[in-house]
């Protein structure tokens, strides 16, 4: 069963990698981003140190002909596609010009006076704007020291992932991770090549199965004693909060009808 | 300032690793949920392969002396105290035992008569069960073949991740991490110690400062030719968005008594 196709506006929605440091969490964000439909990737002013894992130290130089370093394309494997188109520029303005929505990610306490927003409550506005034509960003910062405060004045909004405030150990990968996630979930993309073809049983046909099992109590004299209606009731209930198949009626029934072949004698 | 304490029924959330091949992604786990306020976790029998940076190789003897490698506490950093409580399990049975909801993390398309869910769509039942005392559990499979089919069987629901079926590439850690953000994100759990105490502007201290601006602009005869009245309810709404605090007001009405006294004598 192929699967439907992503929602093309999903295009409009920009990652931005300010002044990141480790060429690892450049690939890391490329494939978190494809795996929840994003493709377009800006990096403000990449730092890149040198890595233990790659001999040369790749410096950004402002230069038109910068190239990511290897480690970047490693890791991010089959998202390799989304670094090569990324955008490369030298400072935030540049990488949100024709943008009409901004959120800069923060997560410490700081001097500001917009208000904290999370990802669930600023993901319907960037959507919408997306969906009628619009450019909108969630800037991220240098894993070490974030954003600027002249980069947060620069965007629109300030976002926050809520979590424990005496231990929030969210790297920059996982944060982004959080928000692709985040964007994509209110996207109402139906998943159907995940379901099964089963055959779902009717409402009759469950019932006509929870007969069968009543049938078969009263055989047994199951009931003596017993308050018969409200158990069928919770047991017709039962069966039908487990969305039962029809092969698992018939299984059921197949075993009703042995219980009363073999036991149905006794008394 | 502090912050409000986490809700207590938190506790109740277990997260389960089944058959975790890599110490590091235990470590990764254990640090995902601390971030997001978990503190449960069981390993239903760990298979812990040597990694190249563990020279010893730990295999999971069912005896009850096992120890985690130092790997998984050195990645687990400061959420160490959640390996240190972990459970080690043989089997998956074992491990929800006391559980009265599990859910199954399942990505791949598998002959499933149950519906797939996304964890938006799960959590608010696993979190309202949780504050009535009851145990809940998030069950994720080895890295690479995920869950068997019996232990998907052994769970009530089938939770899954939507992204971009041509591409999705979500490790474990990652699961991890985006299903402890989706349960804290639905806990309603208040960032005030993120706010900064700012000053806000009063409804009457924003209109004045606009009818300030228009003064301003009458005396420069600036409404010449132009909508006076619609013009200044488009600026008295943009001011209001922008929700100033008393600081940007003082800002403003100083400029404009600067511009008043400078530019006012001509016309």
């Amino acid at each position: 069963m192929s699967s439907a196709p992503l929602p093309d506006y999903l295009r409009h929605v920009r990652i931005v990698l300010s002044r990141t440091s480790h060429p690892a969490n450049i690939g890391a964000a490329a494939r978190a981003m494809k795996t929840m439909g994003l493709t377009d990737l800006y990096l403000v002013a990449p730092n890149l140190m040198a890595t233990p894992m790659t001999p040369e130290a790749m410096q950004y130089t402002g230069q038109e002909d910068f190239r990511l370093p290897e480690e970047s394309f490693i890791l991010a494997s089959g998202a390799a596609d989304v670094l090569q188109r990324a955008k490369i520029v030298a400072d935030l303005p540049s990488a949100l010009a024709d943008t009409v929505l901004s959120c800069a990610l923060t997560s410490r306490r700081r001097e500001l006076t917009s208000p904290l927003q999370t990802p669930r409550e600023l993901t319907p506005e960037l959507l919408a704007l997306a969906q009628a034509g619009h450019k909108v960003a969630l800037v991220f910062g240098n894993e070490t020291f974030g954003l600027s405060i002249e980069e947060v004045q620069t965007c629109n909004r300030l976002m926050t992932i809520s979590g424990n405030p005496d231990y929030f150990s969210l790297n920059l990968a996982q944060a982004v991770q959080v928000v692709c996630y985040e964007l994509f979930s209110q996207v109402g993309y139906e998943m159907s090549h995940l379901v099964s073809e089963v055959n779902r049983a009717t409402s009759e046909q469950v019932s006509g199965m929870v007969n069968h099992l009543e049938q078969t109590m009263e055989q047994l004299d199951f009931f003596r004693r017993r308050n018969q209606q409200r158990m069928m009731r919770r047991i017709l209930s039962l069966f039908n909060r487990a969305n039962p198949t029809t092969e698992d009626i018939d299984i059921l029934r197949g075993f009703f009808n042995t219980v009363q072949k073999k036991a149905g004698g006794r008394d």
